[in-house]
């Protein structure tokens, strides 16, 4: 039989290319997301970051065996599971830059909220997270107001209805991160609803990521609260 | 030339027939969906209802055509022309049953919610109408609970992010009617995104009818406001 | 190897905090929606109930596994299998209001008709469930009519056409809350098209909730079937 | 300026040629969709008919300024304006095979109906057109059941929640030809709605055709009702 | 432990009440679709037929372990496991009416297709199927003709584009069934592509029916294709 | 005749209440979306804002008539007409905080750039407007790459593929607000792609706004690099 | 009144940058979408490329205001009204490379078709045209296929069931670029349903361009058929 | 118990027809789809391959166990793992005509990437590969131009936001084979949103295929780059 994973004839291909010249320019660590590649794509990739990357990678969207593929190369690397992240190195750099709020509508939507908070920890920034805080109960919301108007940036996880960007956002001069998360019944479109409502939200100042997105929404919360390397006008 | 309008080879059609036993089976006026309907039509089942109706009569989205062929048959009766609705008999019955209150999220919304507070006052209740209550200004919501609370159905007409019913609907005891507007920009989808956040509520106690529906928020508030025919348990 | 789910680094988290204040402020059980939760949040949640909670919850969604988490906390509680439905205390309380009928169009609506008709009769009314009363057998819905017309409020459960709400709400005086479930062939696109048939009911007073939200369904039902506490006008 | 209508150097385009050869093998006339076409092209394909069809043409969707262009070149046409067809000859056949029966569910889905309708009728069926029959009010539709099992093909115009084929489809054993219309608020998605709502009838025997499409209705209804050529088993 | 799967408070619930009335007045079997029913509840479905049902019965979407359960009850009935079918009593009627012909555009279209022959021929008809047929390969279908030709229903299955039901009816008579099947690549989105293709048919005289619906088709070409009970015009 | 625009037996309704406390409460202008309002409402807002307002405000989507509106009103305030914009007081304030630059992928895209390079501007930031930098001329977006670098937030309008966030993105430390435009073909479906494409970067640290929403996205930008009231970490 | 077109506060703007790098690049013409400018961009982008383009220039979807702005600049351009495209310089290169041909599947087709033939001849290939070879007449496409044959390329334009490319494409050995039109009933949503059969084509050789968008494909099949620059393996 | 797979009254079935016929014809190897296929149906295909083929067969989409079915019959066919094809015969033909350069955008995309790449080969071009080349990362589109412009077809895999074709259009005068991954986070809608964005681009000279659909691009591909059979004109 000559079925075989090795094609003989295949055209030679090019190394796994991390894109460190990325890293550099934008000053931010890699990210590896997981989910989509196999785990032996995942080893090869952290072989090569332990070989070569001069920063801190970030392996998402890391289940049980991806993240055991990543540390076979990278034993000093922490997985952090409710978050499904691999860190590299271990720990977060010294906080520089403004406060990350992290704020989970409900309890479902905490390993969104999670991913984010922690991303934004390794790139650098204070954070707090705070959960089950729905709109369908608005005092939960009212309560953490003098939290929230420290932040310089608030990331906000919300499935269901993704109501809450929107009250916070009329609530904090901050830019609100918004993430919708995949949680709810039929409707709920897998989390095409709550992106549509935090897209159309009526109060500006809303900043959408994609579903189920905590770590883009993270990476951008922390890019707004970065410290401020060019002068003000 | 041999093209008309009358085909004198067409079957013979039944006269227009108003479901006057359904008004008289479930007790509400009958409603006529004008828009869809050509002022001709409107004008002859204006007249039907002249010489045959022995209740009263909505004429909804009753543009000013369209009301003036209601009026050229039943010239008694009354042009609401903010909520697009021709009335008859000019006025609303002796209130019956609880209090219905009507929220209006922003300023564009108004043509929908005044439908639905009219067709709930001639439907025989009490009504009142609030406007400009977003959830982006969440203390002009706020300012309102005591009346909310007094409420027997709450209507919250609302585009955008959707996002006033949940708010609303956690803080009162009575069902909330959510009616979306097909107001927003463009991801708003002509009031597809409201229509889901109402929806997908993380509160419960919200019911959903369909994007610019004034005249069906207002009657189905007002059969949950009726007066109570049937014995408690 | 330093991956650990306990994230010595991660800032302090608040503990779950149910909304109690919203239970006693709305007058009614607290709802727990399991299917997005962990077993283990399930019975953190369950344990917190037994030792603050005043009133009653509903575990909605509730899996084997799920409920064996609730009862392992609240040993007394009752697990209604057929409706997924875990119930603290185990007892309804003594019926109030009016009658709450349950109609299921076709075998496979049950579940979702099942949990509606708990839920209102453990949010304190009387209940009725038909079964199997889908329009293409039009005989059997009008079978029902004299118990329709006694109900204060109707819920139908339908999948594939959900052209049951609309023929229901043509025959009687109360609300119909209509919840489409997910159940047919390829373009019912898992409850899309039941439920825009629903939200373009041609008869007034159907109230839409989401694709299989018998949990959402029953709260509504129950609160239009509510005794009435305000005084008519 | 060169711009021009006619461009010198375009290679040449075979004359417009109407597939005669379709009608012929087919049996039954051609028909010609207006509404995307200019007047020009439609005069020129009426002229081409007149010199070169051997059977009968409709011309669909027929505005008044197409229904002229056709007139001009088959001044012994009939325009029959509240279908917007235009027929040639202007006589239908005598009829064969069965009957048809058009419902149409409402005032506003007349238009339609008709269309169908007439189709039905110059390919050679005797039809019956029953107007204003929707599901809210049953008892209309009950009161038409004689006539509907004497019918060998009924077609059903339907716009808002399309309900009404799947109860039709219950009641008579011939085939129903469900054609929706985009009669509704927002959430019937111009005819969306109405479409999804048939193609999941709960009862079989429904046949459904595009949004509005009055022609392939009654294209379709005639094929069903035709005479038998091809003898039974 | 008080959690059980009977609920010794709830409503009585009234038994399976298999539609026997409408199976006489259409003068079609009864069906039983499977796949959204318990084991269980297919089994006491199957019962009651053994017991009270004068006709034949279908069990659509009868996978190994619904087909056991229909079979524990009504052992002499026949499945047909190509078409996930259980038919009882286990042979078909003897053939009346015209022919109907099943084309299946490709193999992977062959099990609705299948089950679309299956259901023409227990309810009474005479069938013929042919494989293979798409449009890519246009001799194929030409090869057919004549068959075709003489059928007085056509049934088209077919997935990926779905364009083959357009070719055929352009070149037969009779109607055309069509049944779009999911078979395909991303944008196939599940059968609704081709559905769509099949709704759009440049060609009249096609009528459509479900995603994956092969039980409807089969149906709906049996009652086009059936004897005639009512006297031509 | 009865019917008139003013309603009798309406019940009071509280005056246009513009959201003066959130302006306070938030630091930044408010904002009347005028497109969904009549010119009388226009009208009476601009009055109040006269007569009340304490600080600026932004009347967006005003068209010729209902910028007339604003300005019978506010004689003072300034027209912008290429953006579609009223802005009062006339001069924007003294610029604070960080660079805003607008990019414009094409010329149709430029209405929505200059909303929000306007908006930026009047919410006292400097701005830079760059217009044609699609990513079909990469050249244009690497010509302009040194300005970007500068910038403490990126403006990115682009319609059709909407690619140009993720290119830019990739380039620059700073967040990139990305607005999809509603600008292209039949399959861009108003925007919709553009908007996915930028809910789907493939780098990270890309903040999207609604469609045509050169208000959201200049707003956005403003906050972003708002002048740091917080201390670092 | 200080409201202005011309903002003197504004930041400097580059001027309109035609990309003629990209022209000389690829060695194609540039092209300009008219549509979404207005009449004085495309009469100063028409100035521009008097003054400084080196090749010729493609003004498509150009209305009769916006070709006449074009001309205004560019007095000896062709404006071939038919297609909606203004030319310059007015004459197509000498043809090189393959035969394309183009096919419209119905009259309504014709102008995407033509927008097709002239953008291939002005790209400098050989063009044939041929109108109304819809699957539904068979022997029409089958007519053609010596035609088709010679092909290096084969254009075709089709709404409504968009069954053509599948069809064309199993008879030649040429790629066959697929450009859905907006032809059609409501299901055609526009387009979608065209674009989603050929995305979806059961033959393999189907290259698909966007809705309406002649341009694209006869930019398309220019290039695929262009004359070997490159030496073969 | 009479259940049986053969089913003794089925009417007789033509025997699975390869389309020797279409490959002769149109030069290219025939095509197997195998996921939707039972392993069963592949070995009989691959047995008649065997016995009548005259050409070369591609078996896509083969996981092990439908791979393993081939492979009986086919004893001396190629398995190429991680482009799930089996190939027959193990080689490809010499190669002829042009270059195809396939990019894949990220590593996840390689499975699709590879599929291509193989049916380009197997299909007698020259190939080449290159990995991970996103546009979040520029200057490796950059580096690899001298390639991309030796090319006559330029294939080009990519999920997420599906930009790469776009750019790369923009820098070659080949045609851009784009073929959208499935690969990203919920608003990617399983390549929706790469498909659009593709669909979309505003580089002229992209030609876009099925989500996921490597065969059909690498097909393409292989036509376009072909030989020249026609002569120029």
């Amino acid at each position: 039989m000559t079925g075989d994973r090795t094609d003989p004839l295949a055209p030679p291909l090019a190394d796994f290319d991390l894109d460190h010249a990325r890293t550099l320019r934008r000053g931010y660590p890699e990210a590896v997301l997981c989910d989509a590649k196999t785990p032996d794509q995942v080893r090869r990739i952290a072989a090569e970051c332990r070989e070569r990357a001069t920063g801190a990678v970030l392996f998402t969207r890391a289940d049980e065996e991806r993240a055991a593929a990543a540390l076979a190369e990278l034993p000093d690397a922490r997985h952090l599971l409710e978050a499904d992240l691999v860190v590299w190195p271990p720990h977060p750099p010294a906080p520089s830059g403004g406060l990350v709020v992290v704020l989970s509508a409900g309890t479902s939507d905490l390993p969104v909220a999670r991913e984010a908070e922690v991303t934004a920890r390794y790139l650098g920034r204070r954070t707090e997270l705070v959960v089950d805080v729905g709109v369908a109960g608005l005092h939960r919301v009212l309560g953490h107001l003098e939290l929230l108007r420290t932040a310089r940036a608030v990331v906000v996880a919300a499935g269901m209805d993704g109501a809450l960007p929107s009250v916070v956002a009329g609530l904090v001069p901050s830019p609100v991160v918004a993430v919708p998360t995949s949680v709810g019944y039929g409707a709920s479109l897998g989390g095409i609803a709550a992106l549509l409502t935090m897209l159309n939200s009526c109060a500006p100042g809303v900043a959408v990521v994609n579903i189920d997105n905590g770590y883009g929404a993270g990476h951008l919360a922390a890019q707004i609260a970065a410290p401020t390397s060019q002068p003000d006008a």
